[in-house]
């Protein structure tokens, strides 16, 4: 049995800036340790699937920092896309190219830009996802167990278990949009709603049916790409295609009109890495809850702070809930709980015409 | 008639740090513009007094970075204190080695890490300072008419004006020590008291017999010095003499005491430098008064920040009253009335053993 990882690497994101910029994505970004999280998403999968079964989709303008990241991937299996389509035509992409070789073969689609930080929990939650997939020819989403009332994340509500036996496998009752702060605590509550982590399990031949079935445009167009998924000719096809093919996501424009899924319950320690404030979890802190990236935080009547200055000794005091990011040719200052607007600075230097910033 | 500025370069302070370090004290830094303060006050002067009559004192520590920073001032007028030992010492010092050459010459003795605006009203008021201390023999004292009610200064109480022709010389009724915000506001509104400047003029002599009636001990203590003053003996004399000597001001030391001195009411744009805070006055600020030593701040719903980051874009969003200094090694960020507290964050180095950053 063959298994693929497909790595979602098509984010461009804008709220790492200014340590991430277009040419240098979220993904592309080593936020906690030495490695890229797409780095990290690739190594966590090899007792897995080697490298020679990795996929990476990713957008042509990172398609040769993917490669240099990535030197054990066959650069062959780099599909660059030359505009981005969402993640129906991404994933539909990777398993028409998994399906020339195997249609049976098991995709296991995750995300370059998340963190997860039980990876043997991680990886028994995944052969559990392809066992379920396989097994029964279904989509398979992974949901993961809330820990907090989210209002960032979507949801998944659960049905019923399938088979006694495997109580982490269920069907899926219900797809819920982001919610409100009092039905996420309701959700948080109830046990019964999961995040929507956007992994999945599934057979090539099984995606692509339902693509048809529920994506028939999309699946054509994935279709016209075929002759060429092998050849020289494929950037160019890409070309041709992709901008022609409808920009929806698997879990709108699949998942949720699918009767053929099943979601597994996931409990390893994960994070979307959603934003600088993110960080606070995830980097090494002092005991007034002060995180830094790496090197040295002197901080004197100062709390909660997430500061990102490379191996500068960063001195507070007297501040609190900020965050602070210098580059080289950067410095960023805003309260934590603002972290989302770092967009509005986007758009500022847009404006200005600070193009070399972006 | 022999004119000499002797630069008061023994500052060693800590306000300015990051920038500002103990071999790079904030006399040495270039804080407005491309000169130093230091090169800025030599320089300003030489409409009046040219290199060749200038005296520099300043630290043993320093004094190779001062002859680096003033090429064009003899390498034997930098006189370099092994220790410090306040001012009185150190303008005793500089009019023993003026004496030498001309006892009845002029020293005009000016701080090296203070800014002035307006250098022609500035060099107008040191003349007029000049021929008070030529024609009366006395000491002279340089008044700044207060601008606001400062706390942080000492002040001094004009007196009887002396010749109804020079409305500007006063006698000294008395010194104040900094007073608190009451009665600096009292100060302000009564129009009697001028903001000390330690910017002074005297005969060489004058000063040297002032010093010997009443710092008796200091004048000694210099007078053991002069015969080695020309020679290559200097250093080693200094080292045996200048740790024995009394540490005192010469305000309080002096100037407090003697009846033989005159205030100069200046009026030429003046600031300290005194902290961070400080430069939102002399830096170029935006509409919102974020203030920037240079390179480009876009600030969002920020208002009031002072910034340091090289030629780094600075992106303020949500922020205000903020100090942002980044350096090499170093990123501090304060709040902007609590920039008197960046010696709480020297302390903490010294106690963290962090010597390097000192």
């Amino acid at each position: 049995m063959n298994i693929y990882t497909v790595v979602m690497a098509g984010g461009s994101g804008t709220r790492f800036w200014p340590a991430s910029r277009r040419a240098r994505p979220k993904q592309l970004l080593a936020l906690t340790g030495k490695r890229s999280l797409l780095q990290q998403t690739v190594a966590r999968m090899a007792p897995l699937v080697g490298p020679e079964r990795v996929l990476v989709v990713t957008g042509a303008g990172h398609a040769q920092a993917v490669a240099d990241q990535l030197p054990q991937v066959p650069g062959e299996q780099i599909l660059a896309e030359p505009v981005a389509r969402n993640t129906a035509a991404a994933v539909g992409l990777a398993a028409l190219w998994v399906a020339r070789r195997d249609p049976r073969a098991l995709c296991l689609v995750l995300p370059a830009d998340h963190l997860i930080t039980d990876e043997t929990l991680f990886l028994e939650t995944l052969g559990r996802a392809a066992r379920a997939a396989m097994d029964e020819d279904v989509l398979v989403t992974l949901g993961l167990t809330p820990r907090f009332a989210a209002t960032g994340f979507g949801y998944i509500e659960t049905g019923q278990v399938v088979d006694e036996a495997s109580p982490q496998v269920s069907a899926v009752a219900a797809f819920h949009e982001k919610p409100g702060l009092a039905t996420a605590q309701a959700y948080l509550e109830g046990g019964r709603h999961l995040w929507n982590s956007g992994m999945f399990a599934w057979r090539a031949e099984v995606l692509l049916k339902e693509l048809a079935r529920h994506q028939p445009a999309l699946a054509a167009g994935l279709e016209r790409l075929a002759p060429a998924l092998d050849g020289p000719g494929l950037a160019q096809a890409l070309a041709e295609v992709y901008p022609g093919l409808p920009a929806v996501s698997v879990d709108h424009g699949v998942l949720e009109k699918t009767g053929n899924l099943r979601v597994v319950k996931a409990d390893f320690g994960w994070s979307d890495v959603g934003s600088w404030d993110a960080m606070a979890e995830l980097w090494p802190a002092d005991e007034a809850g002060n995180a830094r990236q790496q090197g040295r935080v002197l901080a004197i009547e100062s709390q909660d702070n997430v500061v990102s200055a490379g191996n500068r000794l960063t001195a507070l005091l007297g501040v609190s809930g900020l965050v602070a990011v210098v580059t080289d040719d950067v410095l960023l200052i805003l309260p934590r709980e603002r972290c989302q607007e770092v967009r509005k600075v986007i758009e500022a230097l847009q404006t200005e015409g600070l193009h070399d910033l972006l």
